[in-house]
């Protein structure tokens, strides 16, 4: 049996998210914080994210149309864009296990100007350098400021220089050889970072294997 | 006990990588095969990967410096880099479990020119519509034309229009309600992505949990 060869034009708007939501995974995901100038937090989940530079620190993530029949988090995608727009801040959270379901209640719908804090009762932390407040017992938290932000299409590739991380003290570990600072957040299975599939599946971080690579990456 | 608090401005170029490796997880992983103007064949993987637009569909991965002490795949970087900006195209393929041993061995230091497919007895199958061939039996393979190169650091972030798509049949449905050429590459337990996590650690995907959303995202 031969594969499925597709043309992309072929494929209208839909069927190209899902298939990429489909394909391209496991995904981590940037719970991501933000504030409006009335000082109203929202939060909000999205998975077509990732580390884009490491040197100087840079993390991306892609915030759809708010109308978006399907996104990742699609009902407060404008609002995480209108409140990094204007004020130039977020967080960067990472989603620990024993934070799963809350994080997928991040992204009910909610009346304008209602916080995911509340609603999902998680904890506001004050952050140190920037206003948004990073979610308490977060795994990871990143601090951000805005390095640019990439528009294609209807999308927005939001673009964060890394200013400040929290860890969590169970997932750190402190020096180990030359590097100062270094984190385990496989330790404690409750702090394992989510991850994302496609569809409306999520995946526990389990069946580990480790291959020492020869060039040392 | 609180959190472990660090300025990134504490953290040199080296911690810096190691945290964010260590810390934005689980990553898919882009095999990306690349051609140079010899004919030469080039397969590397890369984990800061992810979906950058879905409409029009644009990827994004990062390669780092050829000589940066730790990279995802740091041997081979420059090289697809070089091919990329040579002649625009690239082929993404997404990982099977069933060739998770291989994907880690083509980060191996090969001479200049020596192929990584030949060095994994992986198959060179031509593409439909670019130059560079794709990963045989990769779950999924996208052809690639450079969408844009963003250089920032000593990193290049390359972003690559999808022109093409190939599905294995065992992860292929096709049409789904008013949506056509569905996949699922869960179904299949051998054509499963395999994904990236800190360290040297990769994981396979089973602990999979279903959450409906409400905003049908």
């Amino acid at each position: 049996m031969t594969d499925h060869a597709i043309a992309a034009d072929e494929l209208d708007a839909d069927d190209m998210y899902l298939l990429l939501r489909d394909a391209v995974m496991p995904r981590p995901i940037a719970w991501v914080s933000t504030i409006d100038a009335e000082g109203r937090t929202n939060l909000a989940p999205y998975s077509f994210f990732n580390v884009v530079s490491p040197n100087p620190p840079v993390l991306g993530f892609s915030v759809g149309p708010r109308n978006e029949r399907r996104g990742d988090g699609a009902f407060e995608l404008k609002d995480t864009l209108l409140n990094i727009k204007a004020n130039g801040e977020f967080v960067v959270n990472i989603v620990p296990e024993r934070f799963m379901e809350q994080m997928v209640r991040t992204s009910d719908p909610l009346p304008h100007g209602a916080s995911e804090f509340a609603h999902t009762a998680l904890a506001e932390v004050a952050s140190t350098l920037v206003q948004p407040p990073r979610v308490g017992g977060a795994t990871v938290a990143f601090e951000c400021t805005t390095h640019d932000i990439l528009h294609i299409g209807k999308s927005a590739w939001v673009m964060g220089r890394v200013r400040m991380i929290h860890v969590e003290p169970a997932a750190y570990i402190g020096t180990k050889g030359a590097n100062k600072h270094r984190i385990d957040v496989l330790k404690e299975v409750e702090l394992r970072p989510v991850g994302r599939l496609g569809r409306a599946n999520y995946v526990r971080l389990r069946e580990i294997e480790t291959y020492l690579r020869k060039d040392g990456g």
